[in-house]
């Protein structure tokens, strides 16, 4: 079975970026994956994309080194298994706010007798390979959403669910629940105080931890306070926030005209 | 009649902004036009775009201040009515070499007794208002290519077609034609020259000039040349080039991240 | 944030049309939103649309002063925050039976701390303004549909749910609920005496009452009735209603050809 | 191989309704060839559609007892080819001009030895039947369009042009061709006399004519002044003007709800 | 209404063939549909396909006389409900386990006071025919997957479900449950000794069995053994396998190329 | 730049085998492309497949060894150019009938000075890499269809054309084109020698020669008979065969059931 790249480097204790795909298109999905990703993934709960148009993304992602991931709209077994059989090697699992939604989580990613999958990896075998079925249940890269003041309650406890590779933080929904604004890159102290904790919680229990960034600079701080995973805000707003800064720097007057020279 | 507002800005002197797709969805599309730019192209030659989408995507900028352009494949009358009846406000039609080619343009653009057009504005009365059919003629952008060496030898003829409202520049292939490489931002003084040729005669026939740019600097110093629109790269570039940058801050050494700080 | 002007006009006394999308296309909604509805849904439930093509109608609805609303196609938490991430004003909900649907559905629909709603507005953001966050919770329409025996049995609790904007009837089930005729545009008195009982109860909690009509004329009798909110069939409808009645009206023999000469 | 029962009809004396697409959905074409149409046309010119939707289209439409037709966007021979062997049973082509234009469309809608049609009828026989080949040549139903002046002054010769089954008129261009405001049901005496004289021209070729109207009383009178076919303006059209009259009735005063209650 | 012809002939003791689609392609279906199947199942849980998708293949399916069916995702209302008003003439559900999951899943199917599906048959009554309001019920066929041990367990308590039609088998996902080899055609004694309980307790009653096989001479078996439906792999394993077949017999070499003369 | 290994193992003298895809879907293209064919040909002639749709079967193809081509609908420079840049790596033109085409064909497929390709090559790079421009004119597959008695007649100065890769022949439309009945593995000797006489024109003038088969057995023959590629059917007739031997085999009389245990 083709390894699941992103999941072993992560083991290995390596740093990976995840792209995010919020367009739904195969061809900003290719754009994003012919880059220096780790992985990409395909946003399927905030992102503007479905089921068919997802497959053609995952087939685009599929022509490169990076590995395809997708987030679900929520934790429903019907689309999970679906995209898995679609070929995505890992889930990102919003609201996951108590033990039991972890379990339910990790069961709809798994294969008796770890889990409720049901069996026809339809794509996925011809993505992973003939021997996809042995491999599957501890290939797929499964991670909860750990989101609300709830979940932070409970974290201990569906950090220990069996099968579980990870958490990943939703800073919006995270800071949303604890009475913030909702924004990534978050700097208020107690926002940063529980997505330490969470980090730490993760390395105890021996798990993977990732977070949602929006600026390079915030998704390298992150790194470096132990994330294994950070992911760079969104093909979108790569194309919003680039936009915006070239228009500005053509409409720049004269004497601001510097800074443009130099691009 | 809703005004070509790109038309009517260029026409008065101002300087416009063109925002440019490849990517085939009406949500890239939509964030495009959100951003400040003039006018909005979805490029059905060298973008990866058919008319099925192209349709969602004029919708989509439709939205907005944003006037809705298009690129065709080819000199075909077939797709540029398709495109002027699904409510684009101009079409920039590829390699305009000779004359005849311009006359048929222009012609495939305009009702009777300007051209051939055959009318049926199902959506563009829609977008437009009820009294498109009246002032359609002298409201749609009508830009050709200037890209080979053969048109810039029939420059003269060609800018002089009644109803044409200017000319684009695609550098790529007019570099590749006088034997440089097909590249944007050209910096090579024989090609610069012809850009600056191909502009004055413009000028001179009081039509407009537009050019496809890469960077927002090559981009403001054609304004200043003279041209009346400059394009911006494109969505897709966009992406490519933002994940890449943004891709090499977060795995820049510690040495190096002091950009990466000040983001 | 933009205004629901929906929303607003209903709660300020007026009574509203509502346009009703059963095509998944992008053109019939377009065209629809441009004729006088005051809002116009997407039926994602016994409509023949799924997200990925509803996305493409929001786009085309936003174009105008039509509010653009959907129905649900069940009490699904992916479905219903996927449809307000898309720029949806206002969701539908069928089935909405006990206290407890209502709750979830104003949860699914609201951010922390008033309910569930993971955040994310993509498009919501593109279309509402950027404040969007701070004004969703109260912007939305969320109409609960009662259509049961059952749910006519706990209406009183149903329509006490804090955040709920109103109910809205589907006279189809709600008929076959009480064993007659699913139809709309019902003439039976008990079915009659049902309906008005719920725009009763409504009035009394002070929310909103909207139900669904086939004719202008039942449509107007709805209005005069106290609903706020009266939709009017559907774009199918209109298209199998208007080619039948078009054709006969050419078949007709000469005799008969009174009428068609009126047209 | 299934008859062409539209064209046998139209042969042997009937006066046939077509019913014209405009919106790119299979559903909505269902709904149109439910109805009691002779034939539905998926119209790829001033209609919002494209060939891979159309073809959708053509399996809804094939469902029925309707002939399914299509209007290309231009004589343009790939695509004529590719919607014949979609399974469309004729094709409509505007802007016949000259014997030339209606010989090389004839041809692109003939095998050899007739014609140049290149063979591989894939979805035509699943449609049509085995022996498709043997019998499409005079089965297909080829209208060349008759909308200008210069089209006008060569009739006789479009008209004699073999293989060719009729003309089919449309008035909108007609009209403008002739400096009269384009639009359909014209009473211009001048525009009359000038379909008149079509028709008649038709007749004495023994060919078949068609046109377009928008209202039942103004295809009625077609029929009666000699058409065989008569196209109902849209399904675009339906929903348009059915709403915007249903709405008008919902809002009419109280004085004048006559109509609305008699509905 | 259009009777439902797979379920009568089952029911009247005929033995049928059910053929399966995984590939999202009105096109496929087509073909499918027109192969001598009795029925033809557009798979939306394993196959790759989602439910705009699916329209077009059942709008397919629905030229020939094949019945159209359906495997849903999960047994989830939503999707249940839309695939029976998109015309499905039947539903096979996956993992159904208990008895409470088959009374979910027939009430899902059922129009009060049967069960709790929503009325709205927007597409079934074009298909179907206007009364099938009144025959919907006992007409559309509910098949009920057992594929796991604990469905096993509860077999006879889940087919006493009233108004379920019938079991599928879905073998991989028996076998694995069982701890053998997930796969198709399985021929080890304990998971056929299993499959034949199923079957016996079916018919013991008085419903339908039916079950998936890959190839012909297992699905024949089968239908020795008592089912009264197999279904024949799917679309794209007849791709898949007749493609290997044929490239292997064009590259066999000389010696071997006996059997690719007799082909 | 990736290599065009079909070019360069046909070049080397090898034999290859092409497969086809008429249905339009990334998933068949993609089983299609994971089986052993050297090429998989996206058909947009006769296939019933569209740009849109073709650039995600391009996607799907790319993801595997087999050499990505198409067919295109006619040799209109629009089309051509497009699937280029999509990152096809080669296009077979159909119906070249005489020197002019041929050299317009190369011309829409060479970058200036072999020809009038526009530069964009969008897709193309990504997919054949960033030195795609300097070896496309000789990396592309350029089959030009000898199709007609008047290529036949033209084959010397056709096949002589600078940068022509070599021809494809079209059974069925060159048996039509002489009188006898289109269809593939033609047996007629008259055609059998027709096409041998191409076959050796080709070889003459040092180009390469490709075939269009419906049987292995047929295709293994013309490899024998000198034609450096084979295409096999189509998908969609994998498929269709498939399914209709299978379902014989299920339905056979249990005398006649050898064959069927045999399976």
């Amino acid at each position: 079975m083709r390894p699941n790249r992103v999941l072993e480097r992560m083991v290995a204790g390596e740093k990976v970026i995840n792209g995010w795909c919020a367009i739904p298109s195969s061809v900003s999905a290719e754009t994003m994956a012919h880059q220096a990703f780790d992985s990409v993934t395909v946003d399927m709960q905030h992102g503007l994309i479905d089921y068919q148009c997802a497959l053609t993304m995952l087939q685009a992602i599929s022509q490169t080194q990076a590995t395809p991931l997708c987030r679900v709209p929520w934790l429903e077994p019907g689309i999970i298994m679906k995209m898995l059989d679609a070929g995505a090697y890992g889930v990102i699992c919003p609201m996951v706010n108590i033990p039991q939604d972890a379990h339910a989580f990790v069961s709809a990613c798994s294969y008796a007798p770890d889990g409720m999958r049901s069996f026809g990896p339809t794509r996925a075998v011809v993505y992973g390979g003939a021997d996809y079925a042995q491999h599957a249940n501890r290939s797929m890269l499964k991670l909860a959403m750990i989101e609300t003041k709830q979940a932070v309650a409970n974290m201990e406890a569906i950090m220990a669910t069996p099968g579980l590779s990870g958490v990943y933080i939703g800073p919006s929904d995270l800071s949303l629940s604890y009475g913030y604004t909702p924004k990534l890159d978050h700097d208020e102290p107690a926002v940063l105080e529980i997505i330490g904790q969470i980090c730490e919680c993760a390395k105890r229990h021996g798990i993977l931890a990732g977070i949602h960034c929006l600026s390079p600079a915030y998704a390298k701080r992150m790194h470096a306070e132990g994330f294994d995973m950070v992911t760079l805000a969104s093909d979108n707003r790569l194309i919003a926030a680039g936009a915006a800064e070239h228009i500005a720097l053509v409409r720049a007057s004269d004497a601001g005209d510097g800074p443009a020279g130099q691009y």
